[in-house]
């Protein structure tokens, strides 16, 4: 699911998502409830006639956002907006003791980055913003952890999130879809308990949310401990992954959805997807950095093996002096490759579960 | 004519053009020079195979953009590039007593304004780089004069023209089809000198170049002055053009091809065309300012007798957010209804000049 934080695939139209082939998408609750607002969208006819996709358009809950932001600046991990204005709240809220978020057993409080204005979110008002917006799924409010935080921290959180839920399936837009969200951080026997607490909850699938641990192989714990417990006829969704490597992994592991920015983000810094054919491997994370001066004079499409428009019709030269000249069709072809290359992924590798091969297909791709 | 001053409309790619229904763009040598190089261009197989496009591409002579450079930095008149080095670089040349460029009888000495370095331009320079780019037509290299070159230099420039004119026939690439160019500044008899002089070589096609006097009715003396001079078998060429109003009145006095940056770098802006229909006038040249508040909730498209893609499937409201939001889609989906509606423009034109209404399309438009 590429992801439309403010409700746009970034430089790219509906046109090219039906053409891509993308029957499903992610936009960013906290970002339109900020901008233009979830009120506004909605007297416009919902997100979908927005954004004019008609396509199926999840909504996170709004609550990793936040939370991310305040872990940016409580813990100094994570991504802060390169943003004077927030450095300058970050600087006086620590100087007045304040911090940027504050949990309570109801809600959090904490600043809007666009005006320093304290704003709340509950369970209640997460789901009347995603009703407002009109996407087809929606995800329950939870309370996100960050990997510094401890047990004793992450189980406390857990219990909120597990009182939230309850409070999100009451009150939710029931024209709409509701995924639970398992939490836990990376304690096996917290993951568990959440895993099996919204298993036994009516939802319509089940996401994986929060830390995601340290490293990759506490990733794939995590998943290895929740997915036996979760029921298998609703779909599994991890939230926020997506790198090649890591989806074959997640998949083989029982994962059925993810959304990401990697595609349109790694674009947009010059990272474009490759595939074997093309030079990709586990080692370059199947990415070529089209800054570099080796494509300057390189006539062959960004990948051999992609059948884009972009691949099919521009040389990587054009894409590297498009990229050094900052030029905004660059924007626009890198996100339209980097998108097709990862659904064609996906397809591929429906096709390869529904044929019996996907351990074939994931050893060849991962072999280099 | 859209630009293409790198080698991309801004925004846009091959299809765009192709569905838009643009026949000929312009690309600037110049810029093509610096960045990525006319021997690389040549190497990858010449600007059409490079960009995409299968259309005509025109190249300017280079000089344009030098002069306007040089313009900027010592007469403190037209567009300098917001640039950090480009005003020390000024600063130093500055202070050492140098000029930006200097002209001579036989080409002009500039600095790169990417790296500082030396360079030059000649008529026959000009030639071998506007074939290495390998583009359908050519314009000669001139010396252009900003509008407040006094007629004594501006005589002496046009002098330098001349020569170098024939320069060019001499030594351009005959595959490639030539324009000559009127210089001549603000005065009749410069200008009426000029447009003789090339209307007796054998060229292709027209350009009317160099400072068009210091309003719109300067402008269109110029234009009536020089019409009549010139073959009436042959294009006639207005270079760096683009007003709807201009655009009608160029065109009543016998202007074929425009040339210009405004449809794309207007929607940058965030200012887009919009017909009477849709509040469009000469008052406010026929653009609406996406950003104004007045546009947040507006569910009408861009322009209601538009049926480019934009205008069919997304609202005002759509592109006010992206615009506000800076989002890289409004860029694209901004370029692509301008230029549609600039083509749109030129094509009921043509029709209405083909049918004998052209006064009456001219009046019904600008009536407002």
């Amino acid at each position: 699911m590429p992801v439309a934080t403010v409700g746009s695939v970034r430089a790219l139209d509906y046109r090219d998502l039906k053409e891509i082939g993308v029957e499903i998408i992610m936009a960013n609750t906290f970002h339109l409830h900020l901008k233009p607002g979830d009120e506004l969208i909605k007297k416009l006819g919902g997100i979908h006639k927005f954004m004019g996709f008609d396509g199926v358009i999840a909504t996170d809950s709004g609550g990793f956002q936040v939370f991310s932001l305040g872990f940016g600046m409580e813990h100094g991990i994570g991504k802060i907006a390169d943003n004077i204005f927030l450095e300058r709240m970050k600087s006086n809220i620590t100087k007045k003791g304040e911090k940027w978020i504050e949990v309570d057993d109801e809600g959090i409080t904490f600043r809007n980055p666009l005006d320093g204005s304290k704003m709340r979110l509950t369970p209640r008002k997460s789901m009347e913003i995603q009703s407002n917006l009109g996407s087809d799924i929606v995800f329950v409010f939870d309370e996100c952890t960050s990997p510094l935080s401890d047990k004793e921290y992450t189980a406390k959180a857990l219990e909120r999130t597990m009182k939230w839920t309850l409070e999100c399936l009451e009150s939710y837009d029931k024209n709409q879809a509701i995924f639970g969200i398992v939490q836990g951080g990376e304690y096996r026997d917290l993951r568990i308990k959440s895993a099996e607490f919204v298993s036994s909850l009516d939802f319509d699938g089940y996401g994986i949310g929060g830390s995601l641990g340290k490293s990759k192989q506490d990733m794939l714990n995590i998943i290895s401990w929740v997915i036996p417990v979760l029921p298998d006829d609703r779909p599994r969704h991890l939230l926020g992954i997506g790198a090649v490597e890591d989806i074959f992994n997640c998949v083989e592991r029982g994962i059925d959805m993810f959304d990401c920015v990697s595609p349109t983000r790694w674009a947009r810094r010059g990272h474009l997807y490759v595939s074997p054919e093309s030079g990709g491997s586990r080692e370059n994370k199947f990415r070529i950095h089209i800054k570099n001066s080796e494509f300057r004079e390189d006539e062959s499409p960004v990948d051999e093996s992609c059948d884009c428009f972009v691949c099919r019709k521009y040389s990587r030269a054009y894409l590297h002096h498009l990229f050094v000249a900052n030029e905004l069709t660059y924007f626009r072809l890198s996100a339209y490759h980097n998108v097709y290359f990862m659904i064609r992924l996906m397809e591929g590798i429906r096709k390869a579960i529904e044929n019996n091969y996907f351990s074939e297909l994931k050893d060849e791709g991962l072999k280099s």
